[in-house]
């Protein structure tokens, strides 16, 4: 294991002192005691809350060695002085690290340092060393990516804190909420918040259900702020209907009708709708009425309901219990989403029941929220977020959509999220219309629902895949300006799910936004990383959620790195950057000469390449079904295979130094078609044997993540180096061959004419070693992506005009 | 789905009625109700506890669909009659199926029938019949695999009868505890046992760890029974150790010195062992010292947590915080593990801890005992049962090992358990031989646990892989007519790991000892069932541990089938059988004829067939890393498959019909090899084109079973069928050349001499469908299973001699 910890907050001696005396690991009596091994043996004693007899402390002691010939318990009777060998090796097993396996008695402290776990200097500790160390180890990380605190909570440490009165709750640690909130006692309430929509034109507001869970200290008078998830799926998903929508897209490329398109044509308009008046409001209560059994959950709420946050639930218009109908990303979604926000924060009603003769307050709330998700669930707190809502503290979004066309389209051309092909935003709405899965409500609103389904095949145009006033109303990145809640984002440079484009546009977009904002990206496809064993996530968002949300003073807005990315070389390896490519100054400029990629200023190759893109139908069909196949046939150098002929492949020449890819790499070129239609594909691969990371963490140990105190579990994983592999493909891009300088702007082209292209490819972060080689992919029909018509198409390139630029940082250990 | 469900004890309409009541259904205000349609709605508005207010159960009825055109809402209005049609339409979508999906509102009982759910035969219901119809439907199982009762309680319909009198709990309701104990009160303590063993040689008896789980009912008196499970792994594994003792399986096979051994000579002797005294008492209390976090838990278990059981774990010799060593098996390791029986039935002392000065005792159950648990944990159920504990009512002994000789080995030859090539008793016993985390602990006992680990060494004896009394020691088989508990069997027919011998040799054993017992056969490999959408596991379970810990006359014995078989053909379909291959009186008898399997009574091949064992050292480098490769050409029928020469492969003519072919299949014939000693494999496979199912059961939906509420949760599964193939192996045996009449026997072996032999092929229970052929190959080294020492070997079979026999039934749908 290596741990890379990023939420310690660094806090002096005194400090530290008088934290440790607030969690009851200093008590009075201590005062009393002689010496520094008496100390140690008192603090050591309160690490085994399971225990409560000084007969079953001793064996615990014994349990653990102290020196290499001492257990702890013969060591305690005889010790007077307690030094950083014998601390190291008692934390270690304290952290779970198992001596002869994991670490040497005999060298604790090089464990320490190769683990890279954070320990104090001194080799001999007095009684403030001594509290100083104790602290700093209850704040380390052990073998099941859990600190010694958190482990000891999972053990009942905090139990007695239960009962502590609200003005001592939530109880910070180390700048991080400590869970002293009994998940037993939670109170669950749902309600009806009333949202200024009428999506489903049935004269009434659409009321919008909300499921709560809060601590039951709420019930006395403490305020909490919340974590709110916006989830489409959280109330059901209709696979049926999902799969009954879906396109087909073995279908040809057409030809555009040319225009003269510029982007006011494609701009989105303010709708005008009438929306029906507010209910009344002729009762108010503080109780509500309805409850509910197991939520659709998230691993990283459900650890800070024990902590003093609550967390809220809503599935939005078009979802079971609530009204109106699932538009897949447009701005009903997006007031939809923040009208519970404004619930929250006091501007807007709810109501205890869909009557709506009783309304209901977030009476137990500080009004300070956060949203947190991944996928559709982040997207939606990218949206809220672009609204400037008050109330919104932070959203944490991971493998969020900030703009739909940057999800189903590329550049003139429709291209599926990876696995998903054949998808758009009709299938996901008919998915996330889970209304339809209560016959009753179905029987009222399919058929409004029905139009609205054809209405957003309509207008997400698969025909042309051209950007247009439907997909502007779905991009988020144009009013990135209005953001007022601080971000964390986190994104997988292997996401193919939800392209990388989508977070790079929004970082970029936010450099000069005034908030603050930080990048996690890690090595990962489309998954959460709150359960890694080698990185502090959770902490770390608990320190920002404890400054965002409770306003404490822990600096999280400096701890946490700006640009926190997993390198792609090795295991449990994260690295803190200033940036993304934004203070990139290097590049590597590449043209091509034969099938190289060499250096600009080489000289280059006059002529032409060609390539056919239609397959033998056999192969074709074979391609359909396997699509890793197609890949790796289209990857393979060799001339037998079977993919040779149907695309370019350049190759750099061996990096001479280790190097960091950053940003979007840009591509140019003159291309020309057969037909007046076409597209190409391009991919970058990294050629050179080595191991790589798994795309998906594996696991280490199922359910190995308590999150709080005999509550919910969460599994331990991290990414794992897989068996050495030649090569990895490390971005993509596409472009349809109408659409050569703008998505909405579909461009004349003639048969068998050169036409000069330029792409941005989706943005890399990514660790080159020294002695790979760069490779450059040219070919059109992307079985798992865009259209498959297999149609008779033979392009060629000059090559004397491809040019390559990919920014470039150095890369430092 | 189809819904398999063996657990509704036939109850007559007062019974029905009178049960009503007792969980509130039926309740006094309701003699009131003029109208069935009245009834009928006072009974729905029991079904939304979630729900608290008029108006929010007028929205939860608007949700369903009374018929095609009423919503129920809409439909309570005008009703003056209740028929079938409409109670299960609603009925249905109170299941979870979907109207359009699952089924059609214009016939809701042809859902009925198609999906196996039981239901009443009236057209319209008078109000005795209404309840009775809903009675049936509290106790018919949705789409997620839970009864509508407990789909209710997992939304909290039975919070309100955690504060029922202790004199009414346990609540039972149609033959079944319910989920009346809060799981959030429950009481965890640790406790030592001493057992009468001293197996680490310190002149005290062995303590061992015990976890208790009970509910908070038993401090003001209820005595529940206990589910025990003892895993070895609880307590943590070794995984270094384990893998470091791992055997090389790439050695020669060696001839081994002929003997004239019978039984007597490997007839485990009493081991002559001085017991050291028990310790004092000399204060009792009834209070333990010490708790536990998060224990290694078991959802069976976890299930009857919120059921009025007890649950008790305990890792045993061995294990963190308990005394001895880990001895795999042996008798030791027997008297361990019913050591914690006898504390729970007063006849053995345990203590508060393990400076034991003061003892506890179990005085919060009601002394009657069920074990439960898969693998090690049911083999130690097995064992414990084959002592004839008294208190241990039942176990429930899932993919247990019977004999460990049939685990580790098979007829005079080293045979692994799939997937654990090189494994031993060492092996496991070092993995499981926690003690070892615990740095101090294994800093005292390291040195005696490395004898221990080499006794086991050379006990186990792989050199020759024959029977010995080490072996002997470790056959429960020899104590099968001690049982006096009731048993469950569950096994898997594809389970290689504990192959099913181990279970068909029980089950055999058993047929005259007077017990009841049950025998449920599943495809799947190594798993647990409890989890299944088709089949009502949990249920039957629920149903046997009332009774047999309850004293629940609710005629389990009876109700469960003797045996019940998933069948292979086709998904979520089980039979239920009287027996398995004993009452079977037909048989398939085979000779050979060139490549055919011919019947027995047909023209015999006269010729003899050779091949050669050894592969060229690429070819079997590449199987050592790539196993299913090997099986996959092992079974190619083509020419230039790689060992076609290296095995022999006979095929019948295609089945006249479909045939259950069950029980042990029995091979002989006459064979030599081209030195002194040899070994062959076998397999039969059932050749036919079709889908077959997974092995493993696929998810179905994640954490969707909630085992009470607000309690913990599992993940809802079921096998599926896979894309069709063109065979499947359906059973294996394995046979050392000298060891012809017995494993314990080694006889000489001349080179190039023919030798006859008989085998027993593990034990089927398989569904050949009618035009399937089945296969038998011939072969030696097993690349899975026994040594791999690519050596020089070629056998020849005389044809004439070779006859294959396997048990059948007729098939009846």
């Amino acid at each position: 294991m290596k741990n890379n910890q990023f939420a310690i907050v660094p806090t002096d001696s005194e400090a530290a002192i008088a934290e440790l005396t607030k969690i009851h690991f200093i008590t009075d009596d201590m005062t009393a005691l002689k010496t520094v091994p008496a100390v140690y043996q008192a603090l050591l004693s309160k690490s085994f809350p399971e225990v409560h007899s000084a007969a079953g402390l001793k064996h615990k002691f014994a349990n653990i060695m102290a020196t290499s010939q001492l257990t702890l318990a013969d060591w305690l009777t005889t010790a007077t002085v307690v030094n950083n060998q014998v601390f190291y090796n008692v934390g270690l097993q304290l952290l779970g690290f198992l001596p002869g396996h994991d670490f040497d008695l005999a060298d604790p402290l090089l464990a320490m340092r190769d683990i890279q776990l954070p320990m104090v200097s001194d080799s001999a500790f007095d009684r403030e060393a001594l509290y100083y160390a104790w602290y700093l180890l209850l704040n380390t990380r052990g073998v099941k990516g859990q600190t010694l605190i958190e482990l000891l909570t999972t053990r009942g440490y905090f139990v007695p804190f239960y009962q502590l009165p609200n003005d001592q709750k939530p109880l910070f640690f180390n700048g991080k909420a400590q869970a002293v909130f009994n998940t037993n006692d939670l109170i669950r309430d749902v309600v009806y918040v009333e949202a200024p929509l009428d999506t489903d034109a049935d004269g009434q507001r659409d009321l919008l259900k909300v499921e709560i869970l809060r601590p039951a200290e709420t019930e006395t008078g403490l305020k909490v702020p919340v974590l709110y998830t916006a989830s489409p799926y959280n109330q059901g998903i209709d696979d049926v209907a999902g799969k009954a929508t879906m396109h087909n897209v073995d279908v040809p490329l057409t030809a555009k009708t040319p225009d003269e398109k510029t982007y006011a044509d494609v701009e989105a308009q303010p709708k005008a709708t009438s929306l029906p008046a507010a209910r009344p409001v002729n009762a108010t209560t503080k109780h509500a009425e309805e409850s509910f059994g197991r939520e659709q959950s998230y691993t990283l709420n459900d650890y800070f309901l024990a902590r003093g946050f609550a967390v809220v639930y809503a599935a939005g218009i078009g979802s079971v219990d609530s009204d109106g109908l699932a538009p897949t990303g447009d701005e009903d979604e997006t007031t939809s989403t923040i009208a519970i926000i404004e619930w929250l924060t006091g501007k807007r009603p709810a109501f205890t029941n869909r009557d709506a003769d009783t309304a209901i307050d977030a009476w137990w709330t500080n009004g300070a929220v956060a949203m947190t998700g991944r996928s559709y669930l982040g997207t939606l707190a990218t949206a809220a977020a672009t609204t400037g809502v008050a109330g919104l503290k932070t959203i944490i979004s991971e493998a969020a959509i900030s703009s739909w066309y940057d999800y189903y389209r590329d550049n003139g051309l429709v291209v599926a999220p990876d696995t998903f092909q054949g998808e758009d935003t009709d299938v996901l709405a008919a998915e996330v219309f889970s209304r339809s899965l209560k016959a009753g409500d179905a029987h009222r609103i399919q058929g409004k629902f029905d139009q609205k389904l054809a209405a957003l095949t309509t207008g997400q145009d698969r025909d042309t895949g051209s950007y247009n006033q439907f997909w502007d109303e779905r991009n988020y990145l144009k009013n990135v300006d209005k953001i007022k809640a601080d971000i964390v984002m986190v994104h997988g440079l292997n996401d193919w799910n939800v392209k990388p484009r989508n977070v790079a546009h929004l970082w970029d977009k936010l450099q000069d936004v005034p908030v603050t904002k930080k990048l996690i990206l890690h090595q990962g496809q489309h998954i959460y990383i709150n359960n890694l064993q080698s990185l502090d996530f959770t902490d770390m968002m608990n320190m920002w959620l404890s400054h965002e949300l409770y306003g404490l003073k822990n600096h999280a807005e400096d701890l946490l790195p700006n640009v926190l990315v997993q390198d792609n070389t090795t295991a449990q390896t994260w690295h803190a950057h200033d940036n993304w490519w934004q203070d990139a100054d290097q590049a590597l400029d590449f043209k091509v000469q034969y099938k190289e990629l060499v250096p600009a200023d080489h000289p280059v190759d006059q002529r032409a390449a060609h390539f056919t893109d239609k397959l033998p139908d056999k192969l074709f069909a074979h391609y359909q079904r396997h699509l890793d196949d197609w890949q790796a046939d289209l990857l393979r150098e060799d001339k037998t295979g079977p993919l040779y002929d149907h695309r370019l492949l350049f190759k750099s020449w061996q990096a001479p130094a280790d190097q960091l890819l950053v940003g979007q790499p840009h591509l140019s070129g003159s291309v020309a078609v057969n037909q007046n239609f076409g597209m190409l594909s391009f991919m970058l691969i990294d050629f050179g044997k080595a191991q790589r990371l798994t795309v998906s963490p594996q696991m280490i140990a199922s359910k190995a993540l308590d999150l709080g105190y005999h509550w919910r579990e969460d599994d331990l994983k991290d990414f794992k180096l897989a068996p050495a592999s030649n090569y990895k493909m490390i971005t993509k891009g596409h472009l349809n061959l109408q659409n050569r300088h703008n998505p909405w702007h579909n461009e004349a082209l003639h048969a068998n004419e050169f036409y000069d292209f330029n792409v941005d490819l989706q943005p890399l972060f990514h660790h080159l070693l020294a002695g790979h080689q760069i490779g450059l992919v040219i070919y059109a029909t992307d079985m798992k992506m865009t259209v498959r018509g297999n149609q008779d198409l033979q392009y060629s390139l000059q090559l004397n005009k491809l040019a390559l630029h990919i920014p470039m940082k150095p890369f430092k250990a």
